[in-house]
C-alpha cells in the first residue's frame, strides 16, 4: 500500500485544539442526531432529521438541495469548499430498529454516556461518522479558515432499509454528485484499535425460496404417498453447495475476478488473529479448513451461498407432533464478489433449480446489490491512508473489499468514482444493529481530526 | 377375507328395536361423557371420567377395577358377562386438547347437535365408540338378556399423549386382562360408508435433532468462513431419503417384513378411490409415481422418514435479514412396519449419521410405537367382518394395518391377543384432533348395533 510521505501530526496541531475546544459542542451534536428516532417508520423523524442537516450545513456556510426520489426520504447534499479537487462524502441519516427495546440499558433515542462510551442507536451507524464529519469542516474552517477541496456531502435517509431508491436516485442526480473520489461511510476500527480500510463492497442476492406441495398438512402417516414440501426443498437446497462451501448453482463463477498479485500482497499486509476470532465464533475450523493465506483470500474474495432461515411444520423445541407439512420456505443470501451480477446469479439459481425438477420452487427475491471494487491506488484512497498514519497510532488494516454489502455500486461502480471506505467510529464492540449500539467519544473525536486529515492530504497529495 | 355364513339382521331384530326405543338415553350417556373436559392437563376432568365410567359399567352389573401406573390416569377395567370365549375390548377416554379454541362454532366440551350430528372434543376419538359399546352392553342385556361372552372392558386414559404408560400397565396386568381376541377402538367408516377394520398398525419413531455450530448468530457475510449449521443438518438431512421416498439410512429395510399372498389378496380387495385421494392432497402424482395396487402396497407395507418440522434463522415471510443463524432443529416422523423396531432405528439413524461426519447432530427421542400385525383370520377378525354384514348396508373395507399408528403392540404383539381394529363412529370429516370434532348420530347407533352383533358372532362363530 504505496502512502506518500507524511510529517505525523505537523499539519493538525492546530485543528487538534480546535476539537479539544469544542469538545462538548462537538459531541453535543451527535447527542442532537442520535435524538431523533430515524427509523424507516417515522417519517416525520426523517423528515426533521433532512432539516436539521441542511440547518447545520448551512450555518457552516454550505449550499445545500434535497435530492428528491418517489417513495424515498429526501437525500441532502450539502457544497462546501473549493479547490482543483472534488471530494464527495457519503453517510445516511436513517438507522436501524431499536427492537429488541427490553434488551437496552437505556433508550435508544435519549443518547447517555457511560464509561466514555456514548449510547444510542444510530451513534454509531451511521450517525457518528457523520456528525464526526461535519464537525470536522467546522474545525477545519476554525483551524485553517476554508475547507481546501470542493465538497460535495451527500445523506441519505434510506441506507438500512437497502438503499432502495438509491441507484436510480444517484443516476437521475449523477451530474451533480460527480467527483474524483469519494469517501464512504467510515468502515471502523478494530478490535486492536487499526483504523480499517476497503475499497469495495461485496454484492448481495437475497432471495426466498418457497413451495407449497399440498393443498393442506396432513397427518403425517400419508407421508408414504403424499409428495413432501419439505423433502423437495432439502433435496434442491443439497444440490446448492458443497460442504468445503462451493457453490454448485451452474455457472455461479463464471463472472468472477480472482484476486491478482497486488490484492494478494495486500492481504500478506492485512493483520488478522485468526485464532481469535475461530475462538469467538465456537467453531473448531474454519469452512474448508482454510488457514493463514489461504483463510483471507477466502474470507475476501468468495462468494457465498448462505441459508439465513429455513421453516417448514411444527418446530416447537421438545415436542411432537406427527404432521406432513404443506409448505416449506428457505431464505437464501448469497454475497457476491466483482463481477458476479445479482440478477444474472438469481437467473442462475432458477434455471439451475428448473433443470433439476425443481420447477416448482418458486424464488422471490429481496435486497439486490452488485458487488463493487474500487482502486487501491487512486487519490482518494492514497489520501485516506495517509491521514490515518496523521492521527492514528495504529497501522492500518486496509482489505480489498469488505465481506458485507453496502449501496457503493452506484457511486463506485457505475459512475466510476473511485471511493475507499476508512477509518471510522464503529468497533466491533459497537453493537451496531443491535441493543445497547455505542460509540467512544475519544473514537468521535478522533474521527473528526482524522477528516480533517486527509482533506489536507487529498487537497495535496500527488496525483 | 374368509366370513362364516349369515343371515343377514335375523339375530338383532330386537337390539335394534331396544336402540330405538332407547336413543335418547344413549345420545344423553354420550353427551354427558363428552361434557367432562378429559385432556391431559385436567387431572381432575381425568378423575370424573373414570368415576363415571366405573358408575356406567356397575350400573349395568360389570365388576370393576383400577389398574393403575405411577403418573398415569387410572384405566378401568370391567368385567361383564360369561361364556367359553373372553373378548378384551380396548377404548380411551382422554381427549385432544381443544387449540386453535377460536375455530369451534360450539364450545367443545358443551355438546352441541345440528343436522344430525353431535359437536364435542372427543365425540368421535374416542367416546362414540366407548359410549357406543357401552350402551351396547346395555342394549344387548336388555334384548337378550345376557351377555354371551366374557367380556374384559380396558379404558385406558393416556391415548392422546402417546400411551407412555400402557406398555408397562399392560404388562403389569397381564393376567387380567388376557382374552382370546380383542377389539381395538374403532376404525371408523369410510368416505363412501363402508365399514373399515384394520389388523394392525405401522410403528413410530419420532426423533428431534439438533445441531448449534456456533456461538451466536453471526451476520451472514462471516458464512464465507464460518461454518453453517443449517447447510450442516440439509446434507446430512439428504443423506436419509430419495426422492421417490426410499429411505437411504443404512439397514433401516433390514427387517422389513415384504406382504405376502394373502396380504396381497387383501389389498386387491380393499376399495380405494386413489384420484379423489390425489385430488384431495392437491399433488400432480403419489412419491415414487405408484398406482393402483403398487399405491396401496406402499399405502399399508412401506415405512417412511417423514419432515414433521424444520426451523432455522429467520423465518418471517416476505422479509429479508442477514443472518447466519447459530443453530438448526429438525423432526422426523419415521413411521415403521413389521419386525421393524423403532428403538433398533433410532440407533441405526445415530451410526447412519456418524458415519458421515455428522456426530455432532444430536438426537433426541419423543414417541416410540413398535409396528404390529395380527391374523387376519382370528376368531375375533372373522366375527368383526361377520358382524358388519350383519348391519352394514356396504361392503368392508378391511386393511392388513392403519397407516397411522396406536398403542396396540403390547396387547397384539406382546401379549399376542388377535386383535382387530373394527368399524367406529369415525368418519373422514369427523374432524377427529380438529377443531369441529363431530359424530352422525346415526353412526352412533349403528356401532351400538354392530358391537352387539359381535358379541354375537364372536360367542357363536367356529372356531
Amino acid at each position: 500500500m504505496p502512502i506518500g510521505p507524511v510529517e505525523k501530526g505537523a499539519a493538525l496541531a492546530s485543528v487538534a485544539d480546535v476539537v479539544s475546544k469544542n469538545r462538548a459542542m462537538y459531541i453535543g451534536w451527535l447527542e442532537e442526531a442520535c435524538s431523533i428516532p430515524t427509523v424507516a417508520e417515522e417519517p416525520e423523524a426523517l423528515a426533521e432529521m433532512a432539516g436539521w442537516l441542511e440547518a447545520k450545513f448551512e450555518s457552516l456556510g454550505a449550499a445545500t438541495e434535497r435530492l428528491t426520489y418517489d417513495g424515498a426520504p429526501d437525500a441532502i447534499l450539502a457544497r462546501i469548499g473549493a479547490g482543483d479537487r472534488t471530494l464527495l462524502i457519503y453517510d445516511h441519516y436513517d438507522v436501524q430498529p431499536v427492537d429488541p427495546i427490553e434488551l437496552w440499558d437505556s433508550k435508544p433515542f435519549e443518547p447517555t454516556t457511560r464509561d466514555g462510551k456514548l449510547f444510542a442507536r444510530g451513534c454509531a451507524d451511521n450517525k457518528g461518522d457523520l456528525v464526526a464529519r461535519i464537525a470536522a469542516l467546522h474545525a477545519h474552517i476554525e483551524a485553517h479558515s476554508a475547507i481546501p477541496v470542493s465538497i460535495k456531502f451527500l445523506v441519505e435517509g434510506e441506507e438500512e432499509t437497502g438503499s432502495k431508491s438509491f441507484d436510480e436516485m444517484s443516476l437521475r442526480y449523477s451530474e451533480r454528485i460527480t467527483a474524483d473520489g469519494c469517501i464512504w461511510e467510515g468502515h471502523g476500527i478494530d478490535h486492536a484499535s487499526r483504523p480499517e480500510f476497503v475499497f469495495g463492497a461485496k454484492g448481495l442476492a437475497y432471495v426466498e425460496l418457497t413451495h407449497r406441495g399440498l393443498s393442506d398438512d396432513q397427518h403425517s402417516s400419508l407421508a408414504v404417498v403424499a409428495p413432501s414440501p419439505a423433502w423437495h426443498m432439502i433435496e434442491a437446497l443439497a444440490t446448492l453447495r458443497a460442504p468445503d462451501g462451493t457453490v454448485t448453482i451452474d455457472g455461479f463463477y463464471d463472472d468472477v475476478v480472482k484476486p491478482n498479485e497486488k490484492d494478494i500482497e495486500m492481504l500478506r499486509n492485512f493483520p488478522f488473529e485468526e485464532e481469535e476470532e475461530r475462538l469467538r465464533l465456537g467453531v473448531e475450523s474454519f469452512v474448508g479448513g482454510v488457514t493463514g493465506l489461504d483463510f483471507l483470500q477466502r474470507y475476501f474474495f468468495e462468494p457465498t451461498c448462505n441459508i439465513a432461515g429455513i421453516v417448514s411444520g411444527f418446530t416447537v423445541p421438545n415436542a411432537s407432533k406427527t404432521v406432513l407439512p404443506k409448505e416449506v420456505m428457505a431464505k437464501l443470501d448469497m454475497r457476491l464478489v466483482p463481477n458476479q451480477d445479482p440478477n444474472d446469479i438469481v437467473k442462475k439459481l432458477r434455471s439451475h433449480l428448473d433443470k433439476r425438477g425443481f420447477q416448482d420452487i418458486e424464488i422471490k427475491t429481496f435486497s439486490m446489490e452488485h458487488p463493487v471494487r474500487s482502486d487501491a491506488e487512486s487519490l482518494v484512497a492514497r489520501a485516506s491512508l495517509a491521514a490515518a498514519g496523521d492521527v492514528f497510532d495504529q497501522p492500518v488494516a486496509a482489505a480489498p473489499m469488505m465481506i458485507g454489502t453496502g449501496p457503493m455500486w452506484p457511486i463506485a461502480g457505475r459512475l466510476g468514482i473511485p471511493t475507499v471506505s476508512p477509518a471510522g467510529v464503529c468497533r466491533p464492540d459497537s453493537n451496531i444493529h443491535a441493543p445497547n449500539e455505542n460509540v467512544r467519544l475519544d473514537d468521535f473525536l478522533r474521527v473528526i481530526e482524522y477528516t480533517s486529515a486527509y482533506l489536507v492530504r487529498f487537497a495535496t497529495l500527488d496525483a
